[in-house]
């Protein structure tokens, strides 16, 4: 393993580090790979696109390594797998446990559910290829295979396998990327080892290239059914800009993906939500939990962190749903929760019942010790003729030297919207990519007895993060932000432009760890 | 007609009023309709979605009016075509030359290519059904057909009807929006009073529901052939927040269209571009044309114009191409390239050949007479290590009071894409949904003998919006901005982060009229 010399910071008390969302102590971070619970030791484990070398993307590149017993508050461990030459890279892929030995690289004395193998792409400078590495000891060090590459198609854009194992049709599957191509490509394997192409699947928006697909099974709420859904990144060249991941929804019969419609889905609607990934042998009652890279290529090598760069998203759970999107339709959409793990400490700031809110109504709180919030609120519209008919949450930093820095989210009555606005006047967001605003329409989620639509808004504030789940996971909206040095989110504050549109139940709680 | 009495300024010189994008003189424009051109009196038509009686959207809705020789400098028109009552509205439609009479309400008194027929939506608060309007004296007065609606599936969301003749099929053919049943369902008439259903296309970004579809033959550059573009615009729930254009490449028989992919693809990057419509009736020799709504749903009915609000963007001369969208594949694309007519006189500001640009190189143009700017530049890229590689082009408003504003756009090599950042500090940009940064990615439009790649950026600076052409119209970007009051685009200075890494031609033309 090459890991050079470090010369950076090794500073981990920043004041801008998200506490809830996986950081690396020091160096740079992207996509996250192998995400893998070990059910005997209960274990979550993160491995990640890694240059402990440096704070922007570069080789030689290697899976850094976290581990976790509840998704929230994570371990660093050394990094897993590293390439043999300082020019090459080990590129995103995933881990499966192979219970069955299918590979033929355990023998008894690996408990069955310890049985990692890790599938990744080699990246050199004269190609891609899909290469494998197994663990004696649970996933903290691994072993090449002598039989590499396990698939070779002598191109240099083919990248990110996905694999699980489909008990139907007794193989395992691999999803990639053919990424200047287009196409998802399916493959089917025994061990791992030899793999046969089974279909190509091309949808969607197109962008430069694709990246990081994902193929799950996925529950649909209040139901014993499930459908397959193929997760879909693209860099760059998505519609806000840069990177950014699409899904669609169909039948897989271990060959071939089938979409129910031809509609393109988008997984997130903020700018920093790329390359998902779902975690591998993960038991059924525990749900489809995932996670992704909070941040976009057009400006992540850039953003002003100190000594490391990027965040992981939370965890989340993903189930399907029928959702009105309009008054005449439903549609087969992703539901996405956050999971708060066991370490997450609440302290309950606001919990106040629904009440008309007027121009001077404000629900304010302040999180004294951590700085990081958890935010549910459920709003009633009533009808009014006001001209701005605006809820606003406020999320302020501290004051310093007479000045405080605020973004802001809310709903606006008017276009039916939710709006993040992240716009700070610092140096950060001279970047001309760092877009300020983005939105997300959704219908409401029900209506009381007297016809008024009800819209959920649930949001966590983690230092220069802000999650917002709109609908009880109806449609995400994920956007870092920062504040300019010395500045941190310190109070919320929830306001209306007008004096009686919203009813609104809130409750906001302090997190801490 | 119901056109009550106004109560609005009709001032018609405010600064920041564009000069050759068509605004209406006073009161509220969205969607353009009926767009056609005769052919005897070589005159263009443009009728859209008026409401003379404030500068917000409302009933009663008309079809405002305005004619062109040149597409670029339009004479108001009286409005054309208004509802019988106060709460219906002429929603959007098209306009069909029926040179054969098919429909038998012209005698040889109207040359054919003047028998003018409009098609559009009659919204009621009941429903929304497609109603025909005649004229006999070329598109200036309409006559409602007594036979009307046409077509009545007794729905509330079933509007815009685009009407062309097919000629292999010897039929009319209608497309128009099943709006939140995501539906674009194609019929066919002989007469265009009665109307069988062919078929139902669905596909791409949903969001909220579908309007203004749009089926239009294209031709292939460097090629006989053509292919067939269907045009779907999305509003709300675009990615970039609101509304947006769509469209689809494929094959159409007179009865179905097929896509020849399943490709999602942006009809413009920017926030601007609505409701698209190709004109009828245009000589094939003079190509594919037509023009949006340069909007946004989001705050259209909120910007800071006075008297008036909203324009159209330019009319668009539109081909396909197989364009290099990565280094591995070419996709069919659609091109666009603005009209700039006859009566727009061009003033040479900047003609410079290739020069390499340095940290201190500046293209410096002011516009002293009309604030409205062509910008023109071809550069060749060259490798550096330095940081920051950005050309970027400031639009600068006049000095007043000690103070300027400025919007941006420009490249980023690290990213290979182009931006704009209209984020002025004003009171308009606080405005939740006023997007300050959109971008594009595009493929190097060609390479130089040497290798180096080379990207073509086409602008057109009118007052308040500006047009991004990239790459020959491979890719454009739309949008408005709104300095303060007093404040208007005065000069433009190209200018760029590092020493030696691009080499630039340039020309810069004032444009008046």
């Amino acid at each position: 393993m090459i890991v050079k010399e470090r010369q950076l910071s090794t500073t981990s008390d920043d004041v801008n580090r998200p506490l809830i969302h996986y950081t690396p102590n020091y160096g740079w971070m992207n996509d996250p790979n192998g995400l893998f619970y070990d059910k005997k030791a209960a274990v979550w484990h993160m491995y990640y696109q890694y240059n402990p070398n440096d704070t922007v993307w570069g080789l030689p590149l290697y899976w850094g390594h976290a581990t976790s017993k509840d998704l929230s508050v994570w371990e660093d461990q050394v990094p897993a797998i590293g390439p043999d030459n300082d020019n090459d890279g080990i590129f995103s892929g995933s881990i499966v446990v192979d219970h069955n030995n299918t590979t033929g690289f355990f023998d008894d004395s690996i408990h069955p559910d310890q049985r990692v193998v890790a599938i990744y792409t080699l990246h050199t400078s004269e190609k891609q290829t899909q290469d494998l590495a197994y663990s004696l000891d649970g996933g903290y060090t691994f072993t090449k295979y002598s039989g590499n590459p396990v698939l070779d198609v002598n191109s240099t854009q083919f990248r990110d396998p996905k694999v699980f194992w489909h008990e139907p049709t007794n193989q395992w599957i691999m999803v990639l990327a053919k990424s200047q191509e287009f196409k998802i490509q399916i493959f089917g394997s025994i061990d791992l080892k030899s793999w046969s192409l089974h279909s190509n699947f091309s949808s969607g928006l197109y962008g430069f290239q694709y990246e990081c697909p994902g193929l799950v099974e996925v529950p649909i709420e209040n139901s014993t059914e499930t459908k397959w859904v193929m997760f879909l990144a693209i860099n760059p060249g998505m519609p806000l800009g840069g990177s950014a991941n699409q899904y669609f929804v169909g039948h897989f019969d271990g060959f071939t993906f089938v979409p129910d419609d031809t509609q393109t889905r988008l997984q997130d609607w903020g700018k920093d939500y790329y390359a998902f990934q779902a975690f591998s042998d993960v038991p059924k009652e525990m749900g489809v939990l995932g996670l992704a890279w909070a941040s976009n290529w057009q400006y992540a090598n850039k953003v002003p962190t100190s000594g490391w760069r990027s965040s992981m998203s939370v965890a989340r759970n993903h189930t399907l749903k029928n959702i009105a999107i309009n008054p005449e339709t439903k549609v087969l959409s992703l539901v996405q929760k956050p999971v708060l793990g066991s370490t997450v400490q609440k302290t309950n700031l606001i919990d106040q019942d629904f009440c008309i809110f007027g121009k001077n109504t404000l629900v304010n709180a302040t999180a004294s010790q951590s700085g990081v919030f958890e935010i549910d609120f459920t709003f009633k519209v009533h009808k009014t003729t006001e001209l701005q008919k605006t809820l606003e949450l406020e999320i302020i930093s501290n004051t310093k030297d007479g000045k405080t820095e605020s973004i802001r989210t809310g709903f606006d009555v008017d276009g039916g919207s939710f709006y993040v606005d992240r716009g700070i006047d610092n140096a950060f967001n001279k970047n001309p990519f760092f877009t300020d605003k983005t939105s997300a329409y959704v219908d409401p989620m029900e209506y009381d007895d007297s016809g008024l639509p009800i819209y959920k808004f649930y949001a966590i504030v983690d230092k220069n993060i802000l999650e917002v789940y709109l609908n009880d996971g109806a449609a995400t909206l994920t956007n870092t932000f920062f504040m300019s040095d010395g500045f941190t989110p310190e109070s919320v504050v929830l306001s209306s432009t007008c004096s009686s549109t919203f009813e609104v139940k809130s409750e906001i709680n302090e997190l801490t760890i």
